[in-house]
């Protein structure tokens, strides 16, 4: 089967980080052309929603096996659930958020994670008058416990929302207790070993990458 | 001067806008060396901090010119200077914000974009009960006096927070008002004209890249 093929294969296969990135843009545009009850989309249709030249679309998908055939278009329903499944996102994982301030606040009470299979399972945080506190339906937990709670909700995310004084220490305590994936708010870039992946969230960097166009009068493609 | 050949020149070169979004990062760990006392730094130092191969680090920088010799290193201070000419950091860039929900307050209560030359000048909704409130030291004007706003604070650059539903019409205002640069909170991808730039801060796409190196056990290069 395709489906197999793929699945043995991309353990193996040296995907480029920049393509994996853009997968979860694929499966949502492919998602929102399903609930349109669009069933066949070529790389044309899906690089103009994906502001993607479609020769980009054939080759980040090419990385994961054949899912057109030439001028037929991609069967949407089958690419959306191939990709769903080489991104993971056919299973629920558990989350952790850790720095319950005004952003950790925000991201606890955000209903946008669950539907999409991340479940946040536990809130952490340093500061004795927040914890014990119930925030989105959980109660805060102290940093301190942070190994066990790790372990015992099975966490494989974390969500970093601390100031960046502490980002790196908690991001090296989070790494000690064997989570493997981290999504920080704190405007730096934390040093993780070869084995985790840090994704930052920074608006500042988004705003900077975008004044070049500005600056220089170009746009990007 | 290696600065002007710069200048004159990425106006022409096609640079890829995923080197253009690694810059920030460059610009950010630059100036974290020079605050320690690093003057010189070769690629392989600045690839540790960046979590980027030093072969993808001269690679970058080559498409604007030349920033080091050969076994020397680059000249940090050098280097951060050019980024900045490069990127348009050197100057001031007013920002309006529309919408001024949770998520809307929080970005206008948010102290990191002034000290890097993002102004928030305004601050836009639709919500009557929500206008002339004062938010950040900003009283919110309605979305129906965008154009007027946007004039008259020489807006270059706009924030979106607002709902789902409204994200695209708001986008679509914006750019008949001339706004070229447009930072989108809401979980979707708006489409805008070629001569116009939109980056999306979308936590659950950067979630969902994750899980494709938990799934496949393969970490991100």
């Amino acid at each position: 089967m395709a489906s197999n093929f793929d699945h043995e294969n991309h353990g193996r296969t040296e995907v480029p980080d920049v393509v994996v990135s853009r997968l979860p843009q694929y499966v949502r545009t492919l998602t929102q052309l399903l609930s349109e009850g669009v069933q066949i989309a070529n790389s044309q249709q899906l690089g103009e929603k994906l502001q993607i030249t479609p020769a980009q679309i054939r080759k980040d998908l090419s990385y994961f096996g054949r899912f057109g055939k030439q001028g037929r278009g991609y069967n949407v329903n089958h690419l959306l659930e191939e990709l769903r499944q080489i991104l993971g996102l056919t299973v629920t994982w558990n989350v952790a958020v850790v720095g319950v301030g005004r952003l950790g606040r925000a991201i606890l009470s955000y209903p946008g994670f669950t539907p999409d299979g991340f479940q946040l399972v536990a809130a952490l945080d340093d500061n004795p008058d927040v914890v014990g506190q119930d925030v989105g339906g959980l109660t805060v937990q102290p940093v301190a416990q942070l190994n066990d709670v790790i372990q015992r909700h099975e966490v494989s995310i974390a969500i970093v929302a601390v100031p960046i004084a502490y980002t790196q220490g908690v991001v090296d305590r989070l790494v000690e207790c064997g989570v493997k994936a981290i999504l920080n708010y704190a405007p730096i870039m934390p040093q993780v070993p070869e084995h985790v992946n840090v994704r930052n969230i920074d608006p500042l960097l988004s705003l900077q990458s975008m004044t070049y166009y500005l600056a220089n009068g170009t746009v990007s493609e």
